[in-house]
């Protein structure tokens, strides 16, 4: 199947955040895909990306679990309404709150693969559970409550930043 | 009060990690001090560090919630025990977990104050609860389950991934 991925259909003004907007040149850039019922990302950690040498460091995968799991939720959003991700009225995501479970060391040098599934829709909120494989071993579990923000509030918070 | 920050005294081993390791040179290098009963650590996020234009990447805060909820796990060890962090054994605190609520969004170009202190303690677990106040507004509350880790078992893992 040739997806074009969650995040590239987010419109210019959600397309800076560190973790996941396209046009964030020294972001991470995260693209995520349905993979049958549940979404997928794949991520190589930089060298600097450390904890204790040769580990993973856990900010990042919390990161990753974070724009990972609001991508999900935006994408199940469409989907459920059974609407492509570039139509109007636009379903924008924010993380209200975000668990992560450090099972074990991740190890550095190995493509990370980042999975979600919806676990939950309560109104306005989709509770997005999610996992991070290394080597094909399960060592972060996480939790991310995001959260449907109408875009006339999106538009709001960017004036009053000065936008 | 004149104090050296938590993590300088960490060991070089445990001083390469992305959030507070002081040789890290790519890294946020964050630095933690008490201020009585709590500790206290300041971070100027830098401006590709976006969530949305002008404010701050929830992935940045949760990384600072992290490392500065273990640097307070193992600053308040050594202090229980009276000792100094420069003294041996060595005490060690790996994340375990971490919940991050979002409470607000956290604007840009001010300097942030990330606040900690011990809630429980449960054997080798030590729970920190924390906060992050942007212009003295609360935007981020977080816990960090720090897990005691023996230096032995440090150093197998260094070792396992060819340290």
């Amino acid at each position: 199947m040739n997806q074009k991925p969650f995040q590239d259909y987010y419109p210019d003004h959600m397309a800076h955040c560190y973790g996941c907007g396209r046009l964030n040149e020294l972001g991470h850039q995260i693209k995520s895909n349905w993979d049958g019922n549940e979404s997928v990302c794949y991520f190589d950690p930089k060298p600097h990306h450390t904890a204790i040498p040769g580990y993973v460091y856990g900010g990042l995968l919390a990161s990753l679990i974070d724009c990972h799991g609001t991508g999900t939720a935006a994408a199940a959003a469409y989907r459920d309404a059974g609407r492509s991700m570039d139509t109007e009225p636009a379903l924008r995501f924010l993380t209200g709150s975000l668990h992560i479970d450090y099972l074990k060391p991740t190890p550095m040098g190995v493509t990370l693969e980042i999975r979600g599934k919806v676990k939950e829709v309560k109104g306005r909120k989709v509770v997005i559970e999610e996992w991070i494989l290394a080597n094909g071993m399960v060592t972060v579990r996480g939790e991310v409550v995001a959260v449907q923000v109408p875009e006339k509030l999106v538009r709001e918070l960017l004036e009053n930043a000065g936008n």
